[in-house]
């Protein structure tokens, strides 16, 4: 059971899609960012296997879509329509970034419908269906190359739908129970003891080796069961190997190290 | 003629692709933002037909595809990695939401290569394939519905880069020249070898040691002469006490020899 979300309020409107694999990669875009009012403005093939198939689980996004025959059709009711262009067009209003575009959309949504219209593949939108929107919104493309596939475009902007709806939060930290102070302290001191006693550090001149190893777990900010382990390898190797001293001697120096 | 950018630096790399049409639409998507270098292990068809078709006009980042057979290959020489993934793994490190990644990666591209990993369409990136990587990257998604389209997927992340990529940046780090991947992993083979030797490691039964030291030496991105201090640590270590053999019994622990 979902709480009312903004996203309940926005339509993603497609007009005049002329392939069906691009309905249903659209819906499944639409889903994955918790969108679900799909409307369709003279699709060439709809209902299509194709569709359904790239639709994967956005099934029913695809079964509740709205079938109109117009663009002012598909936008009846709504009070904020913008719409998808990568061409600059004559009558420049300004440019919303897909971010912005977002966020006035949500905002939009508080006190009504609003919607997001993307063109054909190829041609995009007409002048006249641009006219018909408050606004242009482009995504930042390369110049070179700034065609993006109609479901990834929708998949792009109902992205930054949902980041404006739901702010994400914090991501999980993933992070376990952190060593205390005296725990990493405690660590340092029997690292230091270790280097010392196999020789790599020379306390006479220890140059800036403690504060180089200081930094380095600072940065990692080492976890209580971390510092179990890494001591319990110090100890190990202080021990020497497992094998007896008497085996030493005459054993070749096997465990080389690179 | 471009300048260089830090996109030019980071590598989409996709691992065992199934789905011909999905490498086409990632080609795709990084060309419309910027990217071009496209890594590919073991896909299961490449070069496809389809793979062609669902590029458009991004057939140069097909043709420029590495293809290799294993991660650890396609992340030579790399000093970041971050792995896209929706499941929340076991051994959990902080998760980073797209935009933070993409603004981690285009810093890590001002020094060297980056990389950015997406798994199997189904899949996703198996526990050693994400044990590789420095960190995961998630995108919010719709709980009831959380599978993005490959493709998509790139798109989306590839979209973030191309922001992060034209935004004045991270503030300087701080850190120093950072260790290439398989300096790291030759650090932690060293690491696995030391422990087998001291008797600390059963390699029978390694249980989740290596993936716990692993996932600290990720989290704190080790620079490459941090690299070095802790190989040498490990081993003076290995070679056991500086003393002669003679010495130990009588000298009491005084000067050192080395």
């Amino acid at each position: 059971m979902n709480s009312p979300s903004p996203l309940d309020r926005i339509r993603i409107v497609l007009s005049h899609p002329s392939h069906p694999g691009n309905i249903g990669a659209a819906a499944r875009a639409m889903k994955t960012m918790g969108l679900s009012r799909l409307v369709l403005v003279n699709p060439k093939s709809f209902p299509d296997g194709e569709a359904t198939a790239r639709a994967a689980a956005a099934g029913d996004v695809l079964e509740n879509a709205l079938v109109c025959s117009s663009l002012a059709e598909a936008l009846a009711g709504t009070t904020l329509a913008l719409a998808v262009t990568a061409r600059r067009r004559d009558l420049a209003t300004a440019v919303r970034w897909p971010r912005q575009a977002a966020a006035e959309l949500v905002a939009g949504a508080a006190s009504g419908e609003v919607a997001l219209v993307f063109g054909h593949e190829t041609s995009g939108l007409s002048n006249e269906e641009v006219a018909l929107c408050h606004a242009p919104v482009s995504i930042p493309t390369n110049p070179a190359c700034s065609s993006l596939n109609l479901g990834a475009a929708v998949q792009v902007l109902c992205y930054e739908l949902r980041l404006a709806a739901e702010e994400p939060g914090e991501a999980p930290s993933g992070a376990l129970e952190p060593a205390r102070f005296e725990e990493v302290e405690g660590f340092i001191a029997h690292l230091e003891r270790a280097m010392v006693k196999s020789g790599f550090l020379d306390p006479e001149k220890p140059k800036r080796l403690i504060p180089r190893l200081r930094r380095l777990f600072a940065r990692t900010r080492l976890e209580k069961e971390e510092v179990a382990i890494l001591r319990g390898i110090l100890s190990a190797l202080e021990t020497g190997p497992y094998r007896p001293p008497e085996d030493r001697a005459n054993a070749p120096s096997s465990g080389k190290a690179n």
